[in-house]
């Protein structure tokens, strides 16, 4: 509808090729809607359009946000004009005031932030539901003996709780950063920035912002309107999240080989095989450990896109969206399955004991006491306990000779009790668990609120 | 289906997170089916099953090749279960006799490289036809002049005729690349592969290979089931084309500005602001040039996905399909828009002229001859018109003093003239573009001929 | 010479293919030092080495902060191999001290994290500098007139510095992102969590952390010593501030086209061609776009490497180092040289104010100012303006007719007036500024503070 | 030099952030010098230089080609620049002539392509020897038992010499594709080019290319000098390769962890640990699974920066050439460490053997012969198995059901010999391996060809 006066008629193909209303926007479709209501609502409020009509535009738009379907049977260039083609079929020309003082360009980043910021309050949540099975199953496991391993191989004992923690620690993190993008990234409204200069139309731009919660604005109307940062922002922390997460797909899979054998996971997670009926394969984690590799190709798509792209908004920013949206929604929900599987997760003590009785543990525990009992340098040490692992046959008798030197004999139930903060030892652990249950809590209470403060068809 | 037996009952969070059937199957549906014809029909050859057994599913399969719709209703894993689920529904145990001497692992992978094939032929056509365009509108305007670019400031005088051929010969490589994987990398069979080392069942791999059009097989069944390097190097492919042709898109966009205002494209593939009433933007350049990073975000996710996998099929590669399938499809469409638009483009000689006569786009010219004519080192030479830039005024100041050197004046006409193949120098010129097009009608016929061959859904 | 006890003599060939030494280690070789000194301070204070072996190793340390180049001489794995091996050369068998309680694994984790404070802090200090350019420039151009541009097509007439406000606004969110990240997320100390479970040597990592001016712990000796979080982050903010440098250089090589020659840039920021005299090309800006899309790439070797690897310490990790460094180091660089350019920058007003009288920036203004005048929906408006702009075949006339119906002839300068913060109005530009101003204060006392604080061959 | 005359002197601080001298220039400085002799050569033959002045320039540049040092302790913009200051040094202003009929614009890309050609005849030269090495493996490990796996779950008996052969039938598509792209790609001339639109200079471009070793020419000049094609291309050959090794890396670390244990590899291609004395970490291949993640880092570099850059030749395009250089001289060096490795390696025999009697890798087989002899459809077959291996406790009974039913005990070595080609069937593999060797034969006389082709400083 827009183009007809300038341009006449389109084309069906260029439209397949450039409309956006099949591909991102029906993601957001209600944060569009949400955006132009509070457009409207403030167009009532300064006396810009006739009271009475201003209503009705709001209550069509208000039985739209609740159920949007209709645009999508539209030929439009992007959910904006069709939201203008749907009240139009419904107001008659009485639909055309709802176009004062707005542009899609500021319309469609604000419907953006609105996503961005209701997608990432999701996450957030989920994540804090991961942590939770995290530091329960530490709780749970906290002297469960495990060998931990540096280049896949076994390296010292550590403790099932203290591997879980490594995952805690890392997640909480990304919580705080989220919290802070939340507050203080996606928060921003750009809704007045018109196409590019703000508008004639003497609206106010704090009242749009805070009617959809915003806290403050993203002040320059160019900026506004022509840039991305905060899809940037947003999707690199998304993908570190997303890449994180493969390294824990990456130990689960190893770890539920029959070789490793270290945990157990509920069936429902895992898959056989058409053609090889004694199959269990670890799919979830298969597809969340690719999922961290799709991330960091849709951060590209959206970085590669933004590159060079002079100020100002162009086309190529709606091609953005796809990629932001997969980002927010797929992340969400990789969260989710692998808190699902967490708790389903149950170690295989008597596996992870017999490794570590299997492989040299707990030479570098001998080592560092033999050079602290005999006041030797710890590289003089290394280099002993090195040779008689060498020349060793048996793994006992290594044993046996670093004994003899230390003058007893070490067990994995004590080497874990390191005298260090974030070590393995149970009473740091305890110590860390407790502190973290606090945070979680809190939390919940700051999620709790921000769901509750969701305006999106909220009236 | 397959699960119940082994590991009961799945979940619907877990298969709505790893199953394929709503996202990458649909687009290589009929190619499954196909795969499975070929299969079941080299089952009754081979008297592996009943006869009518047999006919009975193949009947079925060729219905359902022709209208696959009721599987994407159905639960599945991904499209082979849902096949095998419709066929039971159909067929009752006897379905069942389909799954002999297969896997899913070795038939995702001939339908991903008979999808393969048939979009990168349909690519090739496209991209002939875009050199028809290419070389039509070269031959028209073979002698208008227009400024040539280094650094995006004025260089040099060529022609538009010239400034074309340089994507068409780039366009004539990529033809040729094409060609080479469509006959050498995608169209060999790993049907027969099994899950990962064959199997027991007495099918020829030759046959299978054989009825899908393959002209040989992927012989290693491990790298047959397990491998994705074939889709590595068409996406490779698929991407180095959308980045060359973001060039082109970043040109015409750059061109159509009213600063340069060097061509004129049809309204059609123009779009307008629903705010400002003036604008005519070149959107369908901004999505083929936001298309060409999104591509290297699908190579990446692709790439990235399958860094660090062991080797043998992991459902990561699932994950790789959908990517793949975007390139396949998108890069096709870019490809055709891209024609259309060029199609409508006409060069603005005026404006072209009015910049080639404003900056000092001869003094190059003025330069070499100058040196050929003093028989003095370039440098010199390079140093002296340099000078004769910086210090005049005018440019005409700068002709006149170069003309009295050289002892006569330029002419944009004359300039283009150059005594080398790959000029502006529309005698050149013309000996390309003949010979291109013999190449181009000796390519439609070689892709007509491919065309004929299509093996999907094609009995 | 860790490996000879146990492995016997290594490779020429795998050193060269695996050691870090001459590739990232350079870059972080006085991070490395600095924490090593921290450490054998620590085992002297806890009377963990004798103390006069201890000084002796502090002593040696110190000089070597100061000239680390001894090291590079060496054949050694990375230079914590090096560093011990020079020791040993030194002080023979008593550098094996330092070994006692630490691990390559916490030492490399710790001086990647003091090696980014370090950067980010002086990236800090430089992008502080940017805003003051971009604030001058914004104080001394605030009535400058100047297009707006969406899609590259004029849209509206805004001024220079609201142009320039832009880029200040988004630099100054990454700004805060970055404070964020020095104080909470680079600031954790890895020290005493040893190769994967801490250590059984009584040190206090407390200490440690203090001696290094680290805030607080990386808790969890698994995270610390084998997870990249932090470099993913800080990472992805770079590579974010670098993609937003690359539209600002976009702008300005469009921008020093002679078609819009609306800036001039001094012309130590240009370079010309070998054989062409007269060309004057805007590298240093080439270069900086470039540099945007080589920081999405050496993000996405980061981010791919660490995809999919096992929870502990892997070599994969040092390869990420290069990366890191090249995106700490090239960031700051870039972030340099678009301030001394701006610096230059002069804004060329009466090629803005032709292309202002030329192009119809002012139909919007008037479609607004007609649709509160008339009372009239602003899409009828929108339709109307269009259809006069379509339909008249100079701008004259377009202003003619809309003048006639408003009652009114608008100006440019008039038009930058808006009733909005954010936009070209003067007296919002300077209310921006002069907050601005003060923020910039606040902020170069804090990096003065932090400047201060750093603790890399301090004493 | 070149820019003084026009914009006077330049700034030390841009020329340290443009200059590609040390960077990336090194790696290709006698491809710069060789393209700079064949240059002169034509000058001279075609008298355009005074005969005696050329023949010094050329003594000159050979004499550099041969010890190019001297370059890189100049103060210029590129390699190009330095060349012809060291010449004007040695020979005064003579050394301008060298300038003549050329840019930097066609040498650079001259340079780039036979830096390309020369270093991918080096690769494929390494892959050849790296087949060498898996098939001899494969030949001597025929009938070496293994599982196979699929989602690093045991799935089937296979052989270590098919292991092996899914890698060298990958290694040969990837040496068929990179000896295209030598002969069809890479080996086209820009020479003669000049900086956009070749040059009044008359030389021969034919010669040119002939003196170069190039088989034909890229024909337009805009392309010749703008474009980056045929980089983007090997870029991504070399990384999917890089990929492809990165499976072959993971699947070694896996294997040579002791709970594996499956392959034994020489002690200097491991590391142990600075702290633990026992560790045995196969490190070289860790570096080779980051490289194939670096790998992809570079080449979205590469084609980020060439997205969206107008036609002609932009200073990005030299940032491109260090990613580039990476990629060629990287994964060449990767080849040849993985060759050496495999060389090395012998499979532990009895470990495999024990997991083929451990898990349940004969079911399928089982599945599959029951079904042939019941002549049942396999899903039925399929889920009775399941069902079987579900409720069994242990193997032993699993197989004994299994044996009731099909009338006989399978045996691992009886099942491998699977009735195809492809299979672990030691006929099979023994007839794959006779014609590769042949395959190998052909490839090395044909690389022993290129190799003595050489062109660079070869006179």
């Amino acid at each position: 509808m827009y183009r007809d006066k300038l341009l006449g008629k389109g084309s069906n193909k260029v439209l397949k090729y450039t409309s956006s209303l099949t591909s991102s926007d029906r993601a957001m479709v209600r944060e569009v809607i949400t955006a132009l209501i509070a457009h409207t609502k403030s167009l009532v409020k300064h006396n810009l359009v006739p009271k009475e009509v201003g209503d009705k535009i709001i209550q069509e738009l208000k039985e739209l946000c609740r159920n949007p379907e209709p645009l999508f049977t539209m030929e439009a260039e992007d959910v904006h004009e069709a939201v203008e083609i749907y009240l139009r079929n419904k107001l008659g020309s009485d639909a055309g005031w709802v176009a004062l003082g707005k542009s899609r360009n500021d319309h469609v980043a604000a419907a953006l932030r609105l996503k961005a910021r209701r997608e990432l309050i999701k996450l957030l949540s989920e994540l804090i539901e991961l942590r939770e099975v995290l530091l329960e199953k530490a709780s749970k496991y906290e002297r469960t003996l495990m060998p931990s391993f540096t280049h896949l191989q076994p390296a010292q004992v550590t403790t099932f709780a203290h591997y879980l923690l490594s995952f805690d620690e890392e997640l909480s993190q990304y919580i705080r950063i989220l919290k802070y993008i939340i507050s203080e990234v996606v928060s921003e409204s750009p809704l007045g920035a018109g196409a590019s200069i703000t508008t004639n139309v003497p609206l106010s731009r704090y009242e749009l912002a805070e009617e959809l919660g915003f806290s403050k604005l993203v002040i320059n109307s160019l900026r506004a309107t022509g840039s991305r940062d905060f899809i940037m922002i947003v999707s690199s922390i998304l993908t570190c999240i997303s890449v994180t997460l493969t390294r824990l797909a990456e130990d689960f899979i190893v770890f539920t080989t029959p070789q490793f054998n270290y945990v157990s996971v509920a069936p429902e997670f895992l898959a056989t095989s058409s053609l090889m009926p004694h199959k269990k394969n670890l799919v979830v984690m298969e597809i969340a450990r690719a999922w961290g590799a799709e991330s960091i190709g849709h951060l590209v798509a959206i970085l590669a896109i933004i590159k060079g792209l002079p100020t100002g908004y162009n086309l190529d920013l709606q091609e953005v969206n796809k990629h932001f949206i997969q980002l927010l929604e797929k992340t969400t929900e990789t969260v989710a399955i692998v808190r699902d599987m967490l708790k389903s997760v149950k170690p295989n003590e008597e596996s992870m004991r017999a490794d570590i009785a299997k492989y040299p543990l707990l030479v570098t525990d001998y080592a560092e006491l033999l050079a602290l009992k005999l006041g030797k340098p710890y590289r003089e040490v290394h280099e002993l306990v090195a040779e008689v692992v060498g020349r060793s046959e048996k793994l006992s008798e290594v044993y046996e000779k670093l004994g003899e030197l230390l003058g007893k004999s070490l067990s994995p139930e004590e080497v874990i009790n390191k005298p260090h903060e974030g070590s393995p030892n149970p009473s740091y652990v305890r110590r860390y668990i407790s502190k973290a249950l606090e945070e979680v809590k809190e939390l919940k209470e700051h999620v709790g609120k921000l769901l509750a403060d969701d305006v999106v068809c909220s009236t």
